[in-house]
C-alpha cells in the first residue's frame, strides 16, 4: 500500500454541527459522493478518503486531515484538482492548508521545464534577483510597445512580458505584437549585449494556442506567460512538458481560490499547485502595493516555490502588482535571492523610460537579497 | 461606436475608503493596469473602464457601474474572463451581479450548440423536465457502472452520466468504462425502446480530450459532461464548436468564484458565463441537499440560462447535489419546465435500482412543471 495524499484542512462549522460528522462527509464528497451505506465495502476500502484526525483550533474552527489513495486522483491533473476543490468548492468554511505529497503521486508530473535554474540560464544571471517589466498600456500600438520593451532591454532588464490584458485586441494584434517586440528586444540584445528574455501573453482560445506556440518557436521567443485559471491549469502543464518555452504563470481569476475561509492557503495553491503545474515563476502582487496580501501570504508561496516536492525543480517568485521602484532597496532584502522583481508602472510614471530601468536595475544588482 | 459592455458591481469599501475612487481603480485595474497620468489622452479614451454610477446601498455596500469597451475583451473569452475577473479576483468586496451584454459582443459566441430544443430532441422529450441520473461510485469496476447504467436506462431516464470523480483511474480507465457504458444504454435503448443518453466525464488532459473526443463519436456517444473551471472555459467553448457532442457543464472547482462577498452572483456565473461557453445544461446543487445554496440562487441560474442573450439559445438546468426521489413531487412545481433532475444516491438506496428510478421517472413525468 503505497502512501496516501493526505489534506490538512482548516474547517470552520456552523454552529451546533459536529465537526467529525462534517469531516467524514468532506471525505465521502470528494470520493465516492454516495451515501453511507450503499458502497461494497471493499469499494470503500479502495476509494473512499480516510479522516485521520480532528482537533479543536484556538479561532474555533477545526484542524482535520484526511487521507485520500493516489489512485483517486488517475494521476492526472484535472482530477487532482477536482479531488482537491471540486464538490467541495460549492460548500463552506473550509480551507486546505497544507498538502503531505506523497512521491508516487509527484512522479506522475514533471513541474517546471526550466525552473530556477534554467530561467537564469536564459537570463544569464547566475544568482542574483531577476528585474522584469510589464509592457503596457492595453490600447497601444505594437510598435509603441515595442518602443518600450526595447528601452527596458537596453537597461539591461532580465524579463520583459506582455501586460496580461494584450490578448488579440485589434489595438495590437497577438501575432503583430509579438513579432514587434521580439524584434526590438533582440535588437537592443544585439547592440548592448544583454540577454533580456520576451515573454508574449500566451492566455487566448485553447484552439488557438497551439499555433501561437509555433509562431514563438519559429521566431526564437523562449518564454511566454499564460494565466492558469482562465487557461485552465492543465493546460500550462501541457505547454510546460511540450512547447520548450519558460512559463511565467499569472494569477488572474484565482485570487478568488485562496482569499478567505474557503479556499486553499495561497501558499499552496500559488506555490505547490502553480509549480506542480509547470510555472517557472510564479507572479503574485507584493504586500504593500495594490492588493491586500500580507507579506506572511508571500513569503508561503515563495518557501512552497523553493521547497524540496519530489523531483520537481524550484521555481522563482515574481513580484508586482504595484512595486515601486523606488521602494526595492527595502523589499530585496526580505526575500531570498529566487525573486523576479516586477516593476511597471513606476517606471513609466519618469520621463527616461531607460533610465529608470537602469536605476531598477543597479537596485536589485547592488542590493544582497535575504541569504538562500 | 457601439454599446459597451457594463458590469454592475456590489462593491463593499473599507472604513475610510471613498467608493468613487476604489470604483475608478477598478475600473483602471481591469484595462489600463497603470496608474493615472501616464497613458496617453487617446489611449485612456480607447481602452479605459469608465465608472458610470456608484450609489450608496442599503447593507452598506455600493452600487457601481463600470463600462467597458468591447475591443477590450479581444471577443475571446479567456480575455473577457480576464476583463471580469482577472486581477480583480486578487482584490476584496467585490461581487458581479449583473451584466449588460452587447448584442456585437454576443456575436462573437455561439454558445450552447445543442440547447434546450438540441437536447429534448436526442432524448426525444418535447416538453416535460428531463431525468438524469450519475453512475458512481468512484471505485466501481465498469462492468458494474455499465450494469447500473443499464437498468437506469431501462427504467427510462432521459441522461446517464458518469460521476464527475470518474477520469482515467485503474478502477474503471475511460476508454474501457465508456465502452462498456456505452454499449449497457444502448442495449437497453434497443430493448425498451428508448432514448436514453449517456454522458461520459470527459474532464482530463488538455492533450487527451482530442482523442477522447474521437473515442466518442467513433461510438456514436452524443454528449458528454465536462467541468470549465477545471479545463478552463475556453475548453468548453472549443468543444461546443467542433466536437458535435451535447455538453453537461459541472461546477467543480468553481463554487468559491461565486460563494460569498468577493465574485461572482452565482446566475452570472453559472448562468451568463456557463450558457455563453456552450454549456447545453447546467448542473448545480438544488436548494435543500447536501449544498448551501438557496432556492433564490438555483432561480437567479434557471433565469439567466433561459433568458434573451442576444441569439444564443436557452439551456437546462441540471439540479442535482442531493436531490430525493421522494422529494421530487415537492420540487418539481418550483421549477420550469427545462429543469432536468439528477437524482442518484437515493436510487442507489434502494434495492431494486431499475424500480426506483422508474419511479422517479414517473414522478417527474406526472408533476405539472412550474409554468414556462
Amino acid at each position: 500500500m503505497s502512501a496516501p495524499l493526505r489534506l490538512h484542512y482548516r474547517l470552520r462549522v456552523a454552529a451546533g454541527e459536529d465537526a467529525e460528522r462534517r469531516a467524514g462527509h468532506l471525505a465521502r464528497e470528494q470520493t465516492l459522493e454516495a451515501p453511507e451505506g450503499i458502497v461494497p465495502r471493499e469499494i470503500e476500502e479502495r476509494a473512499l478518503g480516510r479522516v485521520e484526525s480532528v482537533a479543536p483550533r484556538d479561532d474555533g474552527a477545526f484542524d482535520v486531515a484526511i487521507c485520500y489513495p493516489v489512485e483517486a486522483t488517475g494521476r492526472e491533473l484535472p482530477q487532482l484538482l477536482n479531488l482537491l476543490w471540486g464538490n467541495v468548492s460549492l460548500q463552506q468554511g473550509v480551507r486546505i492548508e497544507r498538502i503531505d505529497w506523497p512521491d508516487e503521486l509527484l512522479a506522475a508530473f514533471r513541474g517546471p521545464a526550466f525552473g530556477v535554474a534554467g530561467l537564469r540560464g536564459l537570463c544569464r544571471a547566475e544568482s542574483r534577483p531577476l528585474t522584469a517589466t510589464a509592457i503596457k498600456p492595453l490600447g497601444l500600438a505594437p510598435r509603441d510597445l515595442a518602443r518600450r520593451a526595447g528601452e527596458c532591454a537596453l537597461a539591461g532588464i532580465d524579463l520583459v512580458k506582455d501586460d496580461h490584458g494584450l490578448a488579440d485586441q485589434s489595438w495590437a494584434p497577438f501575432r503583430e505584437r509579438v513579432l514587434a517586440v521580439h524584434d526590438q528586444v533582440e535588437r537592443a540584445n544585439r547592440v548592448g549585449g544583454g540577454a533580456t528574455v520576451y515573454a508574449p501573453n500566451l492566455t487566448g482560445p485553447a484552439d488557438r494556442i497551439g499555433e501561437r506556440v509555433e509562431l514563438l518557436a519559429e521566431i526564437g521567443v523562449r518564454a511566454a506567460m499564460v494565466a492558469p485559471a482562465l487557461l485552465g491549469f492543465d493546460t500550462l502543464r501541457s505547454l510546460a512538458e511540450t512547447s520548450g518555452l519558460a512559463l511565467l504563470a499569472h494569477p488572474a481569476f484565482a485570487g478568488t481560490l485562496a482569499g478567505g475561509e474557503h479556499g486553499f492557503a495561497p501558499g499552496i495553491l500559488f506555490g505547490d499547485l502553480f509549480r506542480l503545474a509547470g510555472a517557472d515563476a510564479v507572479i503574485f502582487p507584493n504586500a504593500g502595493g495594490r492588493f491586500p496580501w500580507t507579506y506572511d501570504d508571500c513569503r508561503a508561496i515563495e518557501r512552497r516555490l523553493g521547497a524540496p516536492l519530489g523531483e520537481l525543480d524550484p521555481a522563482f517568485l515574481m513580484l508586482g502588482g504595484g512595486v515601486d521602484a523606488a521602494s526595492l532597496a527595502v523589499w530585496v532584502p526580505r526575500y531570498g535571492p529566487d525573486t523576479i522583481w516586477l516593476v511597471s508602472g513606476s517606471l513609466y510614471r519618469q520621463d527616461d523610460l531607460r533610465r529608470a530601468a537602469a536605476e531598477m536595475v543597479a537596485i536589485v544588482a547592488t542590493t544582497p537579497a535575504r541569504p538562500a
